[in-house]
């Protein structure tokens, strides 16, 4: 429980911060940050979802340090989506993300929100309390690339 | 203080957790695994950097934020440093991180010990805390990258 309160303080601690500390010295950069915190995060989730699965053992210390990982970065590409860089993309992301803003954030925002039930679950030591809550949040993931990412 | 003992904790928790988490599916992941981590590593670090310098105004709130970043972020590099992955490697890293790896190791362990200083330092909320702090950690990335990446 202790592990979660600092986790979710973490994650609430970054949003606070992070905009305003938020500054690229060029778009490509906001480019390249935005989608290396994707990559790691999603090496990290991956491996969780590899359990989650049942394509690798559970390993509840092994899942719970990934999630925490994953918690930690959660906020992190979203201030490389900034205004701007659309045309700068060599990735996947749709212009609308800008036209849509306010849907986009949204979806962040539900993404953060399931991430901090996420993190306590991963602490349970329990893949049946894992399972619905990786699920939770592997669908805010999938709104999202759903609506503003090309496949 | 509190934040300090958050994030020294969480330092460790990684240090512990991550060796055996660290799977990748293919070669190729590890390395742009290590490449994304220190990306996004080097941009926190470099915001600070540039109030460090003078080149942009010191704001204690966001230098604190940055390098809460960076310190949760310290260890997850090197997990990507696996065997096998310098001849797939088309970045900078030079082969004697393999052939020298207890030294890379130190080096790494090196830049971990200073973070956690920093990351006390950044929450005094003092220029003059923070300049020598940072320049400590930032000497041990310069060794680092003399001996193990090319230019």
């Amino acid at each position: 429980m202790q592990k979660f309160i600092l986790a979710a303080t973490a994650v609430t601690a970054l949003a606070i911060a992070l905009p305003a500390a938020a500054q690229f010295q060029k778009p490509e950069d906001a480019v390249k940050y935005r989608q290396s915190s994707m990559f790691v995060i999603g090496q990290h989730f991956g491996r969780v979802g590899a359990m989650v699965q049942g394509k690798a053992p559970y390993d509840a210390a092994a899942a719970a340090a990934n999630i925490e990982v994953v918690a930690s970065m959660a906020k992190l590409p979203f201030a490389g989506f900034v205004e701007g860089t659309s045309s700068t993309e060599k990735g996947k992301s749709k212009a609308d993300i800008w036209t849509k803003r306010a849907k986009f954030d949204e979806g962040a925002k539900a993404m953060q929100d399931a991430m901090v039930k996420l993190v306590a679950a991963s602490k349970a030591n329990n893949l049946d309390t894992l399972k619905p809550a990786f699920g939770d949040v592997g669908k805010t993931c999938k709104g999202c690339h759903d609506d503003f990412r090309n496949q």
